[in-house]
């Protein structure tokens, strides 16, 4: 069963063609620049080199209708036509209270994310754009919404709520949703197969860590926390976002300073985190080069990234009464074994000990990387957010995918 | 040595007169109303019922001369004259960076405590102000500051920093601080006192719950984090205050509600916490009533607030490498057993283990409320800022105190 998975942004649209019965990805790409003079599609078909293919993109929808010819041609494309796509999976931002899992794509659900579309308003509504020009482009092919908040859901209302008046979460749907929830359930769910254990009887923490960075809780196969909250600022520091701050500081820097809203958000997300910090870069590996060579600041983000994510490692093992397993993703999880051992540094106390050696041999593979004698587990697992979108939306469109 | 305590506040200056070397309250009181026409200090002997002395305080210099009156004078009075009292111990909200430890107010003292008026505008004017007043009233007596913040002083840089542009601390100060340190370094103490090991040998978290909330991690004598930050608003729920939300919440309120910068602080200070969710009180007692009664908020907001406990309990541990003792006080904290249940429940992991028959019976005292086998020992321990302010100033002045 192909499935054409679609994330649109508001000037690109990232793509992926994979069999979701056997995992295989037949060809992927972005179109980028969508709407300027220079567009065009990076293009990947499976073990090949990128090709870039210059194209007229007014719009989503001839962006849309471009990879499809792409993807279709004699020279580039991976299928003989349109008819062997069987359905598209639409990563789909922000689902708010509305969808707590994936959900097959009706005029309805259309009305449920545009309703959501104050609440990410740089996010939704691009998703929206690629749902409507897939919509057009590819008539009667089911279309399939996943939702990077539907995984969170299943918090209780204790770790959702904030502690502000109450009518604010009546009124305007102020709550934590979470984020990256394709990526947690993922990693959760591949963390118990690697373990050999059933995913509803385990305590999982994954760490989500990439240029965005998140943890979850994960109780006995549902999320019970997650770090980011109404948006993805929240929790960790990141990149260039700041995480949680004391929430005066926003206030305090727009009368102190004569900021806007606007120029607050831009700092929180884009000049924050450990390139804030450094001043040097939000690229982990340009950090570790700095602090190697003795810049301070460097060093400094390093260290708080590491004590925020073991902070919200013994934080959700105290929210779960205990945890088995602690599961690394994303770009820099999955990829920097220092980050790693120092999110877990000091962590024997309940149970979690790290191998330093294997630790320190992984890269973008799954291991497990604590002591045999570790009481809680530490894996690294590669996240796989298309394959999971793959997978969700064949389930959606009947297809039973072996567990 | 008897040492007069004094807490200014804008309209209001609380007062204790103390032997600070046998612990013995003289007298306290409060003087409230201060610059309206009903004026009044609210007078207590030790021993003795409140007295309510009507005396005209157009200011905060007069309110003093008022206090020293009464405490000198024939029908309440507890001293024959001003020259027994040999110092006076001043609580000031936030020394900065500038005060790591307690301090002999000199003429460059004041300049620096002035210099941190913008971190507390609410707060050090008022502290200033009662500092100023008894100088005048008490020539020759030694004035020493207190400060709320300096036990917090020896966080590192990874646990004060926020993930901001650093330039923000440069310029601007912007970093925890945190709060109520004189009460987290006292019963940090007075619980390895009570443990009988030596304080510069243990991890201790200590929980001061009041209306105000903050954990703090005191690791080898040393605060290491606390949950406040540059200013009191953050970390737990409290009361009233929001504690850490999604920074992102506060500029979307402002666009949203087209709030200004002082209707939010307004809002996340006065009108949030357990107060704002329940929609009934700030007290915990009425939230006990109504939660009993089956008001659902009621509960909601108790469980926040054991949530938040509990999941400060865990990082803090995961930021010290284990805990040895976790501290309990301040009104809810010496007070409510189901407060410290909740906020301990699900901890045996990392060896907490409440005794909650022991638990349940103490109120208002020191004790120990783990079980015999709980690696981690659990304690309530009343505060006493007045008592800590006065010894300090005592050892500030020379005297020489039993340990």
């Amino acid at each position: 069963m192909n499935v054409l998975v679609i994330n649109a942004g508001s000037s690109s649209l990232k793509y992926q063609l994979l069999n979701a019965i056997s995992s295989d990805i037949l060809a992927k790409g972005l179109a980028e620049r969508i709407g300027q003079k220079d567009a065009q599609i990076v293009h990947v078909r499976n073990g090949d080199d990128p090709v870039y293919i210059s194209s007229e993109m007014p719009d989503h929808k001839k962006a849309i209708a471009a990879v499809l010819s792409v993807l279709t041609s004699e020279e580039h494309g991976v299928i003989s036509d349109m008819s062997q796509i069987d359905a598209v999976g639409h990563r789909v931002v922000h689902g708010g209270e509305s969808f707590a899992s994936s959900v097959l794509i009706t005029p309805e659900v259309k009305r449920a994310i545009r309703s959501n579309f104050d609440l990410a308003p740089l996010h939704n509504p691009s998703n929206m754009t690629g749902i409507e020009s897939c919509e057009e482009s590819m008539p009667g092919v089911p279309q399939v919404a996943v939702f990077d908040t539907a995984f969170h859901q299943t918090m209780p209302s204790k770790a959702y709520m904030y502690a502000l008046p109450y009518d604010l979460y009546e009124r305007l749907g102020i709550r934590k949703y979470g984020f990256h929830g394709t990526s947690h359930s993922y990693v959760a769910k591949r963390a118990a197969d690697i373990l050999g254990q059933p995913f509803e009887t385990l305590k999982i923490i994954t760490c989500h860590l990439g240029n965005g960075a998140s943890v979850a809780a994960v109780k006995d196969g549902k999320c019970v926390d997650t770090s980011m909250g109404l948006t993805p600022l929240a929790g960790l520091c990141m990149g260039t976002r700041c995480g949680d701050i004391d929430p005066a500081i926003v206030t305090f820097l727009m009368d102190k300073e004569s900021m806007s809203t606007h120029e607050v958000d831009e700092m929180m997300n884009r000049k924050s985190g450990v390139s804030g910090i450094s001043g040097v870069s939000s690229d982990f590996r340009d950090l570790y080069v700095a602090a190697g060579e003795g810049h301070k600041r460097a060093s400094l983000a390093l260290d708080m990234f590491k004590y925020h994510c073991r902070q919200f490692i013994g934080s959700y093992a105290a929210a779960m009464g205990g945890v088995d397993a602690v599961v690394f993703t994303a770009g820099v999880g999955e990829n920097n074994s220092d980050i790693r051992l120092g999110s877990c540094e000091g962590l024997g106390y309940m149970g979690i000990q790290i191998d330093p050696y294997r630790n320190a041999a992984v890269k973008s593979r799954e291991a497990i990387v604590s002591t045999d004698e570790s009481r809680v587990k530490v894996l690294v697992v590669p996240t796989n957010e298309e394959l999971a979108i793959a997978q969700e939306t064949a389930v959606i469109c009947g297809a039973k995918l072996k567990s």
